[in-house]
Order: C-alpha cells, then structure tokens, then sequence
C-alpha cells in the first residue's frame, strides 16, 4: 500500500481551481508586488515604553572619578543584598527532580498551582478558589491579559500619575484611549476622587489602580480605598488593581487588599512572585478574580481563559515550586526584606528632606521614594530630566526622572541598594543641590541689580 | 521638613482644573454609566482556538471496558516514556544554585543566552550573532510577535492547510486576514507552490511555513524549500517559517533549515526547547532573525525588540541554563527520541496501511502522523468529526480529527506514546474501521437491490 492518497487531498476543492493556473505565468498575476517593502507594524512602533524613550535620549556619562550608583532599576537582585530564600530555591529544585513539571501545563496553569494561590490570598470576604486563578508571565502578562479583556479599540481606562508606565504602553498598542487622574503629594499620594470621577465617560472601561504604588511606595488607608470604590461602584467602572508590591508596606502600616472591601465592584487583581519573593526574571505572575456580584460573569472568565491560549501560561517549573514557596518560605525572610527596604527609606528620607530644593515624600511600602525638586531654585536646570542627567555627569548618581511616570519635576529613587551605597548617593546629591541650589529670593536680588 | 510638598503636585495644572468641580455632584455629570455592563473585549472573542471548540463539541465517552488510548495530545512528556536528558535538567538547577538568574534580564533575554542560541544555529551560509536572537516565551510568544511585528490589521497572511491552528488563532484575533494554501498529501505534503502563489495579493504581509510539518509530519526537501523561496522572492513576501521540529528528522532523511538557503528572503525563524528537549512546560522559545539583504533593517528588529517589552522575556533560570542545554545536551539523547519516534511511526503507519478504507502518510519527521479516511466507504459517519469520536465510544482511542487543522477526512495520531500504546490503539482502530466499512460496490449493489 502506498503512502500517498491517490490526489485526493481531503477537501479537494483548492486543488482543481488552482490547476487551471497552470499554465499563467504568476509574475505576470495583477498584483505583484514588484520590489521589497516590509515595515513594522504600526502595534509595534505604537509600543512605546517611555522609560526607554526618555533614558536613551539623556546623555548619561558618570563622573570618571566617582564609581557609579544607579538608584534606576526596579530590580531588588541586582546588587546580591537582596538574594531570595533558600526555601524558594529549594522548591525549584525539588520541581525539577520531581519530572513532573516538564510537560505543558493549561493556558492558565496547573490547578493545583492555582489553587495554592487562591488559598494564600482568599479571605472571608473574598472568597477565592482555583478556577478564579489565572496563572501569567509575569505580572506585566496579566496586566496585558486584563486589559486586553476589558478594554477595545476606542475605550479609555484611567491611570495613576504618577504612575508605571507600562499600563500606559499597553493600552496605547492597542488603540485604547489613557487618561491619568492625579495622586496627591501632600496627601501621601492618595487618588483626587474627584479628578478621577471627573474623567469617566461612557466609553471608560476599566478603572486602574496600583497599592502599593511604583513610583511613588505609598499605601492606601483601608478608607480611601472605600472612596476609590464608590467612585467605581456609582459609574460602573470594573478595576484592574495592580497589587504586584501586596504586603510590602512597613510596621506600623497595614497592607489592605482592594477586592475584599467591596461585594459589588467587578475587580481583577494582578500580582506575582517578581517583588515580594524576590525572583522578577522567573516570570510568575497571576490574575485574582474577584467577581462576588456575578458581574464579569462567565464572558470575562472565558475570555481570559481564551487569551491565555495564544502563549500557553508561565514556566511549569516554576508553576510545580509555587506551591511550597508560597507556603513555605519563612515569616521572617518577608520581615527581613520590609525593614531593610524602611531603614533605607528612613535614611533617605531624613538625609534628602534637609537638602535645600528637595522634597522627598516618605513611603511606606514598596521599594522607590519619590523626591520634588524646586525647579524654580535650580536655574541650571530646565526640568528632571536635564537636573538627572547632570546628577550622573557630576556625582555618578543615576534616578529616573519622574517624565518617565508622566509627572515632571521629581525624581524616583529605588531603596533596594545596599545601605553604602544609598548613604554615599544621599551625600553626593546633596553636594549636587549645594552646587546648583539658587535661593529665590537672592535670585531676584541679582536680577534687580 | 515635612514630607509633604505644599500642595505642589509637580505638573499642577489638572489639579487646578479639577478643583473647580468640587461642588458638582458627580452622579449628576453627563456621562455616568447607570448600570453595569461589563463584556469580554472583541479580541478576546476573535481569539479562538479550533481545537478548543471541535473537541470541547464532541462528545467523548470511553467505552469503560477498554482503557482510554489519547493519540490527540502534542505533549511528548504525558506518557512518561520520553524523559528529558538529565543534562537538561542539571543545567536548571546549576542555573538555580549560581544564584544570577533570579533578576530581571533585558526584555529579549540575556546576552550569553542569545549568543548560546545564534551559536548552536549560526552557518557560514547563515551567520548569526546575538543581535540576531530574541527569546520568547516558548516558540508560541516567538510566533505572536513575528506575526505582530510583519502585519497591520487588514493585511493577509499565507498559512499551510493542513497546518498548525495557532497561527489563524493569533492572526484571526489582530484583525489579519488568514489564507490557506494547499498541502498535497501525494506529493508528501509539498506545498502546491501555483496554489500559494495564486493566493499572494498586495495585502500579502507574511508567509509561514512550518517545517517539519505539525500534523503532517513530513519534512521539505532541499529543493522544494528553494521553490518556495523564488515564490516569496519574486513576490516580495518575508517568511516567518516555524522550525520547532528542527532536526527532529529520521535517519535516512536531513533537515535543511530554511534560512540557509536564501539571501535575500528575510525571514523571521521561530523555534524553542519545547520538542526537541522534551519541555514544552519551561515555555522557552526564540526568533532568528535572518536578514542578510537588510530588507527588514532595523525597523523590524526594533519592533521586536518593542514588542518584547509587554511582558519581558521568558524565565531567567531556563535562559540561564540554555547554553549548558545547547552545548552539553548528548547526541545519543537526540537521536533516541529520533529512533523511537521513527519506530512508532513505522509501527502506525505499517499497520493502518492495511486497514481498508485507511490511508496513512507515512512522516519523515516530527511526532505526528495523519490518516486519510475513505469517507465513502463509512458511511455511518459524516465526517472526520464523527468518526474520530465513535472511535473514542467504542474503542477509547481518541485521534484529533484534522478538521482542527482545517483539513478534513483525516486524523491526526501523536507517535509519541509508549509502543505497547501504539499497537493497542492500531488493534482497535482496524476493529473500530473492520466494523464500518462498507466496499462501494457492495453499497451500490445494496442500493440496486
Ligand atoms: C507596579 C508594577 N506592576 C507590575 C510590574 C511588573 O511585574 P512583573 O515583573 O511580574 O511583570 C512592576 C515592575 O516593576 C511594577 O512596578
Ligand atoms: C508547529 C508548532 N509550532 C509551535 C508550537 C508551539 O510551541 P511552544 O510550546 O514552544 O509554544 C507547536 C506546539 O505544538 C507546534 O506544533
């Protein structure tokens, strides 16, 4: 018997239509394309992240004479001060040799896996089971997998400003419309309710909010997030809340979860192993459904479950150790990590709040403190951006200046470095704002001279 | 110094805008949604996965006196019988214990990564550099942002029929326009190239080949792949060809990968540790950019590299043990799982062979093989649809029906269970056929009567 099948090919149909072809010489066929011609995407070239925008275009040359410190990136591994725990490391391993995690898991991860996420975040008042567990790549997937469930072309969400720029990139790929409502500095960067109530229209679709925050290491009051709920509650709005930083907050302060404060508000909430666990390059992350009023109903559910098929779920090692690492690492490596990110924080704080022109504003989670800079008393400088990248020239301190969260004149500083080195960057941006810092009113004396 | 900033909130002027509202009743404001409505986005509804919805509609009832046989499922790890090589996983844990791989690394993958991979793959005929590599969240994440880099909304790109749902899935859901070209079965599915080239248009973005073929199993020649390559180079049409199965050829036959072979065809290259390392769960996969015309440029490269910022990158421990993998992994390891796979396929294909009403298309390569039904001589079936689910009721084997591969009157057999398995499941698949098939003559004979 042969292999092949006798020209049938199973649908036929093609086939004989196309032999008829034969003989036209197909560069000859109406519309062919006659020379090379292949451009990016307008998705691509609408992907913009503005951090590299803005980092790229600064001229960034340290100080030959002083090492570098880069108080840049959001990443708590990259100075070995911070290293995960043991316990975490060992739950990989264990996956590995158990065999049992090589092969594909659901698009929405293993259930078992789910479900050891649903138990550590379930509450009494939010009630979580395995099938309300997404399993992602990371918490920028599930940003990317929520939004793009609610949202489509034409829509608008509200975003933080200051903010993480990444909610921004991805709506903006993908045609949907991003309006910021305000934090508010002095009222330690809580939401203006009513700018943000100010901006709903009926094409808004989804309302976001980031607790802890980046860039800001604030943490909403239990109250105010019964505000921010209402808000959404009496326009309809579902919440995409972006809880990545959950837990890291300092003694003292409470972390609140949002979903559990409300029964009627729609909420998915994003989070993932990236922060509090220490490991961002393995890429875990999750979305929590949270839909006690029966809102999202099974259409949102289906479709989340249908957008995670395009790219098949996050690494299945990682999936197998999520169990044991969530609960088995130790109290005391979370405790370890929160008070040497609040000692930092504290001695920034203190250090930056007498430097003249500066306002930082103390945080209390996360891992960034965001800093005001008085333009008007440094002149030598138009804005963050230039007042930064003077920082690395002169003192070989690098921040982000805050354009990159969309709000101008501050400057962001990552708390995860070792205490060294936040202690000599402190010492060298004062040195910077003594050298630059031009009192207002001799400003004026000058110029009536 | 108080941490707050005086009521400066950095950009200031929304603030004050927004404060002239503050005796407006929100509820009262034009656009207030007065009800929730809250509906999954169109592209989460345009993401469909045709497996998905052919097997989620039949029904599939195992006959309870014989245990269930799944030849459907693309997973070599299920049965247990094609572990991965311990080199692979020893370069996981070394990856874990050298404690470097828990950060995040740059959005398309570590630099060493990169060069392990344009390393293994690089030939004079194909140089590749490090540059020259994006890694992916397994070869589906490559496929998405090959697709999302080369193709607008309203473009159309060529697919082999039968082939591989993702990449209509993925295309359907962006709003790009998916045409099918034929496969011949007789021609051990060659592309019918008059077919392709009819089908090119001036909206023609992309074609995509997938070789070795999934669920033909079948691996182009040399030569064909040069016709293929004179089709997309008269027509001016970059490649994006799908090398998954790349080596996994059976002795007697090469694998030519197709990049080699041209220079001035640029093609995106998409592949991954899923197959060929037997972990498809570790979702680790990359795109070669071959560009040796520069007709991509960097507008391409750039958009990659955009792109690959949503989400950033695949897990750090797995590129972190990727140049061990590529570099270490033993060919005896290689070709065991070649042996094995071209065993079972022999063992599957001699045996249908001579099965009346059967024709199986014996592969050269991959894991799959797929059987032409005679539907003329079944006709207690209307389709590959029915026919493949009876044979789950009656004999508790279940073979995908190639409708899911838009291709219908055939099934697909995954060749990658244990040979007990394989033979069992031919017994009952000649029982099953032994039952219902009817010899045309005989029917017409009955007719007459
Ligand atoms: C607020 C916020 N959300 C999400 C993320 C992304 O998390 P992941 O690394 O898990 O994708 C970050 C990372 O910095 C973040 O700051
Ligand atoms: C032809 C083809 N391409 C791509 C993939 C997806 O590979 P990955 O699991 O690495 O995403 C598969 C998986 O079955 C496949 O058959």
């Amino acid at each position: 018997l042969n292999s092949a099948n006798n020209g049938m090919n199973g649908n036929g149909v093609h086939h004989v239509s196309v032999r008829a072809h034969v003989s036209v010489n197909p560069a000859k066929l109406k519309s062919h394309r006659q020379r090379w011609n292949v451009r990016p995407s307008e998705m691509s070239k609408k992907t913009l992240n503005p951090i590299r925008a803005i980092v790229d275009g600064m001229k960034l040359t340290p100080n030959p004479e002083k090492p570098m410190i880069a108080l840049s990136i959001g990443d708590p591994t990259v100075f070995g001060n911070l290293p995960t725990d043991d316990t975490v490391l060992q739950a990989m391993k264990e996956a590995i040799d158990s065999h049992k995690y090589n092969g594909y898991a659901p698009s929405v991860g293993y259930q078992k896996s789910r479900e050891a996420v649903s138990n550590f975040y379930s509450c009494p008042e939010a009630p979580l089971e395995g099938k309300d567990v997404i399993l992602t790549s990371g918490c920028s997937q599930a940003i990317e997998l929520a939004i793009s469930v609610l949202c489509n072309p034409g829509d608008n969400i509200l975003v933080p400003r200051p903010g993480f720029s990444l909610y921004k990139t991805l709506a903006v790929s993908m045609g949907i419309q991003v309006k910021h409502y305000n934090l508010l500095p002095e009222k330690s960067w809580e939401i203006d309710l009513q700018h943000l109530e100010s901006l709903i229209d009926d094409k808004t679709a989804c309302l976001i909010v980031n607790n802890p925050s980046n860039p800001c290491g604030s943490v909403f009051t239990k109250d105010h997030q019964h505000k921010i709920l209402a808000v959404a509650s009496r326009n309809c709005i579902p919440i995409l809340v972006d809880e990545i930083y959950g837990d890291m907050v300092f003694p003292g302060c409470d972390f609140q979860p949002l979903a559990p404060l409300s029964s009627d508000v729609p909420i998915l909430s994003c989070g993932g192993l990236a922060k509090r666990w220490l490991v961002p390059g393995w890429r875990m992350g999750w979305i929590l459904i949270h839909d006690r009023n029966d809102i999202f109903g099974t259409g949102i559910r289906e479709g989340l479950i249908k957008l995670s098929q395009r790219i098949l779920g996050p690494c299945t090692v990682v999936q197998g150790a999520l169990e044991s690492i969530l609960n088995d690492t130790p109290p005391e490596f979370y405790q370890g990590t929160i008070s040497f990110l609040k000692s930092n924080s504290e001695i920034c704080f203190s250090e930056l709040s007498t430097v003249p022109g500066l306002n930082p504003v103390m945080p209390t989670g996360a891992m960034y403190i965001m800093v005001g800079i008085e333009m008007e008393h440094f002149p030598d400088f138009q804005n963050d951006v230039e007042f930064t990248e003077r920082l690395v020239t002169e003192q070989s301190v690098f921040c982000l200046p805050a354009t990159a969260f969309e709000y101008p004149n501050f400057f962001r500083i990552v708390v995860t470095v070792p205490e060294e080195m936040m202690i000599e960057a402190c010492i060298r941006i004062r040195e910077f704002c003594a050298r630059h810092y031009r009192p207002r009113s001799q400003d004026s004396h000058e110029l009536d001279q």
